[in-house]
């Protein structure tokens, strides 16, 4: 028995119509989109239509599906956003609970472009203060991007009220959702957004190898592509077409993965959003309750429930972490992701770096009695001499 | 009945294990690679492996394995290799039948990075004449990038010779095996390459969001990533590694679509690309023969049959060529490709500018019954009142 709980990495299983939808493609259509025009094409146009209408219905984005831009994943997202958006003498605010898709690519823009950044401080659970934002504001501050869910303290971040206070400031706000899109309500227009990340293979369940950027207009006009090429439309011109999506998507698409995360889609619009996060809610409720009583381990993150997700650090105290992780999966075959997660300042943010924790995240898939058997572990090896 | 010729755009069919492979991967493996050690995250990073020492030997790669970057597409290896490559004040030569996905981010790095470029011309086939290079070659030229087979005129431009004089010159030579890579030899050693951009969906036969950007280690060390982030790799650091494949590879890949593309090769190397090229020059002997015959139609491109693929561009003397397209959908079932196939300037040096052609190519799967029923409706559209 294998009891998979990395689906912070990557949602597995995923609904069984999936592979199917992947297979229906590969098998039965084939044909590339935007480049040819006939039956079969045009299906797969419809089709990535639709994953684009349904991606703006399921994250409350109110712009034109044309602005719902497909990339091959969350990080290809958040370059695009970085990149293409940023400056010299730009000023960029971040979350103390950044992943390396945002450090990496940010701290080559402070190395290489003069670009600078600061981080917004965070609690000891992970939780940022929206009020610290208001003293890292500089005149020349021109983005904030942070995380909504944090991949190592599985907080959730207040991004309504982060998104009210960068809108008094006027700084854009650009939000990666690579933990919180498909388990908890990811909404543009709430959040008062500018941009938002999001991978397609986590919890919005579809395959890897997909994700997607969603842009405001206003945000879109000051963005430059990142990768060029041809995109089927104004083949005359050597020059990028202006136009969204086209603008953003040169070359031929992950189709496959399109169809796959299209089919993964309907399945969550048929659950809804809000029982997905009563069915996280739930796993959290139990496994923060149950580990309360265990001695050998500490839980990092909030316990307050409406401030965390399914993401469940743990710090086996006095213990090698890399060693519980590996004799997890060895005696018990719970598969889990041991040490920094990508995500070093959140380490340091919640005073486990360098040693990082074993991390167990769950999905909509995952049930009780997987969580039950994974504290039961955690007890034994915990409390073994 | 269909009969499908738009295999330059994607193949279709692909070898039926193609769909089972990605099928596999999401209903048995389902993990991430570099992330987490567990078994099913070990195997995924197996085949992994195992597809990059594929395409290594598939294309006469001389260098480790960790040099065959995986990538969302052709587009996005060229990108990699223009943008991560040439600085401010550099040179670059292209040849005139480069496709949009060179000259796009090309002509943007000339707009705005102060990159120049020069094109080397082409007969009205397409065929470069290796000789030009010598005038066209500066001082400060420090990159060539040309498309090995031309998506408009089904050309093969001879890559050992143009390899040799760039080598002699001291220019690093790119390589953009759209068309070739899987239909016809291509080898990195012989053609005395630094880079070779391919994609996974063509002639390769993988799915759709693949391909692979392989580089020499002198060329790798001059070259900037484009998108960076989390690897699972130096966890700990904000910075990229220096280590490859890592360096150009953040964010979670196209885990499904590698276990497609690998199984494709598998496929590829059992039939050897001898017997693929052996079928590719039959196909091409029976048309370029055929059609000559008919009257109302120019064929574009070269009759030698050792200069060109299965890319068949036609020109409907005194007809809309878009029209011809869509009657050839409509009355024959037969799938082609109208317009200026994203590469304008091949279409002016070939002459079919700004019309554009009706484009049937071919793959191993295509038959010459396949081929006679095409050859009947052109004759059929070409001579109707």
């Amino acid at each position: 028995m294998v009891i998979y709980l990395d689906n912070a990495a990557t949602s597995y299983p995923k609904p069984p119509q999936v592979a199917r939808a992947m297979a229906e493609y590969m098998l039965q259509v084939g044909a590339p989109i935007n480049r040819s025009a006939y039956g079969p094409a045009q299906e797969a146009a419809q089709v990535t239509l639709r994953l684009r209408e349904r991606l703006a219905r399921f994250l409350g984005f109110p712009y034109k599906p044309s602005h719902v831009i497909l990339t091959p994943g969350c990080t290809a997202a958040i370059n695009q956003i970085l990149f293409g958006y940023l400056r010299p003498g730009d000023h960029c605010l971040v979350s103390a609970m950044e992943h390396n898709a945002v450090m990496r690519p940010l701290t080559y823009l402070a190395q290489t472009r003069g670009v600078t950044f600061d981080r917004i401080p965070c609690d000891e659970t992970g939780l940022l203060d929206p009020f610290a934002i208001g003293k890292l504001v500089k005149p020349n501050t021109r983005l904030a991007v942070i995380a909504h869910g944090s991949n190592v303290s599985g907080v959730i971040q207040d991004a309504e009220a982060i998104g009210a206070i960068l809108a008094d400031y006027g700084v854009p706000f650009a939000l990666d959702a690579a933990q919180t899109a498909g388990e908890t309500p990811v909404d543009f227009d709430r959040f008062q957004l500018s941009a938002l990340a999001v991978p397609g293979h986590k919890s919005l369940m579809g395959p890897a190898g997909t994700g997607a950027l969603l842009v405001s207009p206003d945000f879109a006009r000051e963005l430059q592509p990142i990768v060029l090429g041809g995109t089927g439309s104004e083949a005359h011109s050597e020059i990028q077409p202006a136009f969204l999506p086209d603008r953003f998507e040169p070359g031929t698409p992950n189709l496959p993965g399109f169809y796959g995360l299209d089919s993964a889609l309907s399945y969550l619009e048929a659950i809804g959003i809000e029982a997905i996060r009563a069915h996280d809610q739930l796993l959290c409720r139990h496994f923060v309750h149950e580990v309360s009583f265990l001695r050998g381990v500490r839980l990092v993150g909030p316990t307050n429930l409406n401030q965390r997700l399914g993401v469940f650090s743990l710090d086996f105290i006095g213990r090698d972490n890399d060693e519980m992780g590996q004799r997890l999966e060895r005696q018990f075959g719970i598969l889990t992701r041991c040490g920094l997660h990508c995500a070093p300042n959140a380490h340091k943010t919640l005073g486990t770096y360098p040693q990082g924790t074993v991390r167990m995240s769950t999905s909509y898939f995952t049930t009780i009695e997987e969580l039950d058997a994974a504290l039961e572990a955690i007890d034994i090896l915990s409390t073994l001499k």
